[in-house]
């Protein structure tokens, strides 16, 4: 559908009778979390209703967040929380799930994972029956002379707001032998606090270690394809053409849904906003219209006429 | 002098009386520390002979390092203590002094200093009449709800083992602000450690609050020229052409000596190897071509027999 409505492709914004075919040719709702279904712990106002009137009509609603900090349960009890009362487990995939599932399917990992991320990330590891490396809570060791755990086999990192020296030494010495996988949830450089404040991302550590280590990290989250192939894999017969991937970061989530086929809408609740897409449509780095998003809509509860329109047609 | 012996340019391994005529032609001996002079605590065997007998003999010897955690009294302290009896506070140049010279008198720093480095780095700074943030102490701190210090217009960056995620997110907040300086010491990617360890160096943070913040950071240290200026500014009227630069790493020794002009002399008691310098000598890239250095020794303790048959010439 994307790019049918002539002229530059890309950035179209899109409301009433145009959002209602849209709503109509899509199957599949792919959404981010942070800055499009809520802001901590502040839904998105319409943000519940939205996604409960898309699953009562037999849509499929997916999430796909690069927030690794929390496992799968813990989104299925906030959603619940927050008023989107019929979300369930199976509809979740966090870059914390995704890198459990890429750990155990597909690289088949050997031995331990060294997980630079919070508890949730090393949680859903377990879950999946993934051995990590125990913390240790000394808060007197140093690289210089404390242990360093046998057998590990990749190293994984992700958000964490306890990152220490002795964590990311240990991870840079680990990484030394080229046998040790060197993973990443995802890549996001930093998150938007309140107050003008921000928050490094995995992004930001994943370059310390590349620094220290010389190597590359592979990365998990969008805009990797990878997720994407979690959820065909679980939701057999995805066509991509009958996907919408709704964001707000045009480097992570429009990048994701361009790499995967799908078409994309930008929500101008998040971290992006309507001007950086329109730098990236007019750069003349080709690369860049990848991040170009099809749609844009002020807030997700822009969905709300449309399904008012589809009731009074219905009615 | 480089270059004159024909074929290739560089890694010219020298000895006996082609390395007595080059030391002969030289007035300034600058020497890179760790890898080069000292490995920790212990010297490199003979470097006490070699730094004691150029000093006799009249030349003037600095010591240019990249190393900011220590302050250079202590400097002075270390290098007494392994036999090297005769250097002064004047000789030493480290990236720690450098910076503080550098905020000082340069960019005329008005404000605070936020540094993520070690207490000999803020040590410097002070001396130099720097104020820099005080640490606060209280482990449960967040970067949530912690206060952020006033009046920050720099954010400084060097080896810090004791760096925590909450140091790395207030300077990225700090480096929100456009006006705000972002300086690091050094770019040193890491550092080795005894039994295959690495350590995580100044380039490591560096790379995590470049992606953090979306800014590049200015590096005081080696390759940067700025170190050099500070040696000019200080022993007037030094010609590059009688400097030659002795260092045991490519990408900041040889490199720094490249970009000021100095003739450089790789020593293999340290990080870089031989055959790393002729995978950038035989480069396509010509930017690799300064990073070749033009003389290669063993260990500086080469240079002892060329004094030997010096004296034996006097005598």
């Amino acid at each position: 559908m994307a790019g049918a409505f002539g002229g530059f492709k890309g950035c179209q914004k899109i409301r009433g009778p145009q959002l209602r075919s849209l709503m109509e040719a899509k199957d599949y709702f792919l959404f981010d979390c942070d800055g499009v279904i809520w802001h901590g712990e502040q839904a998105v106002t319409g943000a519940a209703k939205v996604v409960n009137a898309l699953i009562s009509r037999g849509k499929n609603v997916v999430f796909v967040t690069n927030n690794s900090t929390r496992p799968r349960e813990s989104y299925v009890h906030k959603f619940f929380r927050l008023g989107f009362t019929g979300v369930m487990l199976e509809q979740i995939f966090s870059s914390g799930y995704c890198s459990a599932l890429y750990l155990r399917d597909v690289v088949k990992v050997r031995g331990q994972v060294f997980v630079i991320g919070c508890d949730g990330l090393r949680r859903e590891l377990q879950e999946a029956g993934i051995p990590c490396v125990e913390e240790e809570d000394d808060p007197a060791a140093t690289i210089y002379d404390c242990a360093l755990a046998p057998d590990v086999k990749a190293v994984l990192v992700g958000h964490d707001d306890k990152l220490t020296f002795l964590k990311l030494a240990k991870a840079s010495c680990f990484l030394r032998d080229p046998e040790c996988l060197f993973l990443a949830t995802d890549n996001d450089p930093w998150h938007p606090l309140s107050g003008g404040r921000i928050l490094p991302g995995s992004g930001s550590l994943i370059a310390a270690l590349e620094v220290a280590s010389g190597r590359k990290a592979t990365v998990i989250g969008k805009p990797s394809r990878f997720m994407f192939e979690c959820i065909s894999s679980q939701f057999s017969g995805v066509d991509p053409a009958q996907c919408l991937m709704v964001g707000d970061r045009l480097e992570t989530d429009m990048l994701f849904g361009s790499n995967c086929g799908l078409d994309t809408m930008l929500t101008l609740t998040g971290v992006s906003q309507l001007e950086d897409a329109e730098v990236y449509r007019s750069s003349e780095l080709t690369a860049n219209h990848s991040l170009v998003p099809d749609y844009v809509v002020d807030t997700i509860a822009d969905f709300l006429p449309a399904f008012e329109e589809l009731d009074e047609q219905i009615n």
